[in-house]
This record gives structure tokens, C-alpha cells and sequence, in this order.
């Protein structure tokens, strides 16, 4: 399995775009100790030559045009992303979808809750029915997504997206709101992708015991608080 | 009145990201005249320190890194962007908002039918309407955008967004959807900026003629069409 890291940087990116604390004051300048960052999103593939989208940046087209195993092989059009699985509904993690557009075929992964949030916004319609599937998943169902890719999807402590909050909101729950990913290819190849996570459960602890391989956000106020967790 | 050029492209961008026509492949492979070209957008200032965004591009923080009039000055958060201004509702003219988000103050100066457009999706609740005010112009009227900028709006050829059409499209119709905009700094600088327009009647001909500068869509077949045209 091979895994390209397009972003991982948090929502708004490094060093937002209106920020100019003095860790964003050192990126502006062009500090190479503070690198500027896209925000995250995974490219996986099994084969090489059809890849899967972990979350759709909104720099997508900037992530696409550094990688070019993500570019276009067959003219007229083309694209080795055969799919795109999303976490939540954030901004960082749907924004790209309106970027992948012009007609182009590929399977949209996603729980009923995060398709509910797409639908609730007619600027998606940008994504032409007729090319791209919105597949709905079921927590915990193990899920193909593209040549020999599958995805385990998991509730984890979360929110709904900024932009669907009510009055009242409820961090932490366990819902379809927010979800991890188990990942899998059939050699045996595995990881997992948490890209937003509210707090460490002992469930969740239980799942990623002796994980080869964890993405995980990750706000951190020391260099070892990961070791140590 | 300083005028920056933040990308010259239509929507998509070039190439646009699965794009393989004989254009687009020499993009992709680096060749410099197939210069890769962000998705249009101007910033405009009458001063220099507060600027004026015409049209929102989704990669619109690319932008602003590659722009350091454009990075914040002030700790800890601030931007030069003092105000944006919508010529339709188009994802290469809206979606960059999705970015302007972090409760940064700002104007946004548009049409009420683009504006309509903008709170038929929630997703665009992002803009803390305690921090963006939404300001509705009408057809004609002079507007202040910024320190010294004003606008005036005016309808061209053209049609609602595409994600927004229905079965029947009324390409052409002169509406509250597609504008152009004469800008005017206070020292008799001017500019029109026609980012898409479906036909150039003679009203509009009248209109541009003799303008100092012009900034048009542009799809063209030959070199010299705008020359002869």
C-alpha cells in the first residue's frame, strides 16, 4: 500500500491565512523551522494507479499539481482518483469536493450524516450526479473503495461541522458526525486515519493498541506528549 | 490604485485537475509556455495597506501566500483584505470565502441574487456574521468598497451558477447574476473588471469604450481576436 501525505496542517492551514501569532509571524517570513503546511488529507492506493482521497482539502488542485502520480494519465480527461472517503463535514475535509469537478467519475464515501451535510448545501450539486456515486457507509462495515483498498469506518469522540452548529453543542459524542478509519490492503498493509478527535477513550486507545501505523490529530503543547500518550 | 493579479484563469484553473488535453499535458509537464495559472481574482487598493478582493478563488490562500501585501501585518490575527466584492456565483468566484473564515472582519458586497445564492448553502455560515457584514448593492450604484474605492455594478450576458441551474437555463439574460464592475479610486484611476460575460452587446461596447483598462473573459481563438474585436 502506498500512502502520500497532500497536507497536515489543520483546518485554515500553516500559517492561516489571517494569522500572524508569532509561530505564523515565523512562516510569513519564510522560516524554514516553520514550514508552511496544506491541510490534511491521506492519498492511499494499492496498485499505484488508482488512488483514494482521504478528505478533500480546499487546496486540492495545489495538492494534485505536486504529485504526479495524482495527475491526469489519459487525455482528454482523466484522473487516477477513483475515490474520495471524508471524516466529517468540515471545511478542511470538504472544501476540495467543489474542486473536483468537470464531469470527472469517482465513488464520494461518506456516512448518511456527512452526505446529509453535503446535500443541505446546493453548491455540491458541482459534483454532476450522473459521474459521482455518494456511497453511504455504515459505522464499523468494512468498505471497498478502490482496487483492493478497504476502509473500517469508526465513531469517535467529535462534533458536527462548525457551519451546522446549533445553539447548543455536543462535543465528544460518538456519532456519525466524526469518524476515524481503519485502512487495509489485501497484502496485509494496515493504518489508521483520525484526523479529528475530541478526546482519547479507552475504547478508542483499545482499537489503535499496536497499530503499525496512526495518523492522528494532534494539538500538542510539548515535543514527547505523543510518546508519552 | 495598485491592481495585483492574483490569477487569470477560468474555473478550474489551469490546467484544471483532470485535464489532458494536448494544453493541459504540456502544463502538467512543466513546460513554461503552458504557465500553470490560478483561477481569476484582483486585489485592489487605493493605498496600498487595505485591499479590496474581486472575486473569492478557491485557492485563495495560495494567493495570499504568494502575495506578502497580502499577509497579515498585526499580532495576532489580522489581514489587509478589508472587503470582497462577488461578480456571480460561480465556485471559481465563491468558493475562496470558505478560506476568508477564522472571524476576521471583513465586507462582502454583492447582489442580493448572489448573496441569496451564498445563504442557500449553510456551509457559508463559516463567515461569522458577527465579524463579515453581507451588503446587497444594487444595479448602478456607486458603491464604497475600501479607503478610497468605489464600485459600480452593472449587468452583462450571463447566467445563475451552474450548481444552481435548473432544467431551463437562460443563457444571455442581463440579471442581477452576472456583473461587471467599473472601479474608481478618488484620484480619477478607473478600471473595468468583466470576469464573465456570455455576449458583448453594444450596450456594453458603449459602456467599455475608451476605457484605460479592461479586464475581460476571454475565450479566444486566436491571438489577435481581442486586438481586432
Amino acid at each position: 500500500m502506498q500512502i502520500i501525505v497532500l497536507g497536515s496542517a489543520a483546518g485554515g492551514g500553516f500559517p492561516q491565512w489571517n494569522s500572524a501569532c508569532p509561530v505564523g509571524e515565523r512562516a510569513w517570513a519564510g522560516d524554514p523551522a516553520a514550514a508552511w503546511r496544506n491541510q490534511c488529507s491521506l492519498a492511499v492506493s494499492a496498485d499505484g494507479e488508482r488512488w483514494t482521497l482521504l478528505n478533500a482539502a480546499p487546496e486540492v488542485r495545489h495538492q494534485i499539481l505536486a504529485i504526479p502520480a495524482l495527475h491526469p494519465q489519459k487525455r482528454p480527461r482523466h484522473s487516477p482518483i477513483a475515490s474520495v472517503v471524508l471524516t466529517n463535514g468540515d471545511i478542511d475535509h470538504v472544501a476540495g469536493l467543489l474542486t473536483l469537478r468537470e464531469s470527472q467519475p469517482f465513488r464520494l464515501h461518506a456516512t448518511s450524516a456527512i452526505l446529509d451535510v453535503l446535500a443541505a448545501n446546493p453548491i455540491f450539486n458541482a459534483l454532476n450526479p450522473d459521474f459521482v456515486e455518494r456511497c453511504a457507509f455504515a459505522l464499523e462495515d468494512v468498505v471497498e473503495v478502490g482496487d483492493g483498498v478497504t476502509i473500517r469506518p469508526f465513531a469517535v469522540p467529535g462534533k458536527v461541522a462548525l457551519y451546522m452548529e446549533g445553539d447548543a453543542v455536543d462535543i465528544g459524542a460518538e456519532t456519525e458526525d466524526t469518524i476515524g478509519l481503519e485502512i487495509e490492503d489485501q497484502g496485509g498493509g494496515r493504518f489508521f486515519f483520525v484526523p479529528g478527535c475530541a478526546a482519547v477513550t479507552s475504547a478508542l486507545a483499545q482499537r489503535l493498541r499496536g497499530a503499525p501505523l496512526l495518523f492522528f490529530d494532534g494539538t500538542l503543547w510539548t515535543d514527547d506528549e505523543m510518546f508519552k500518550g
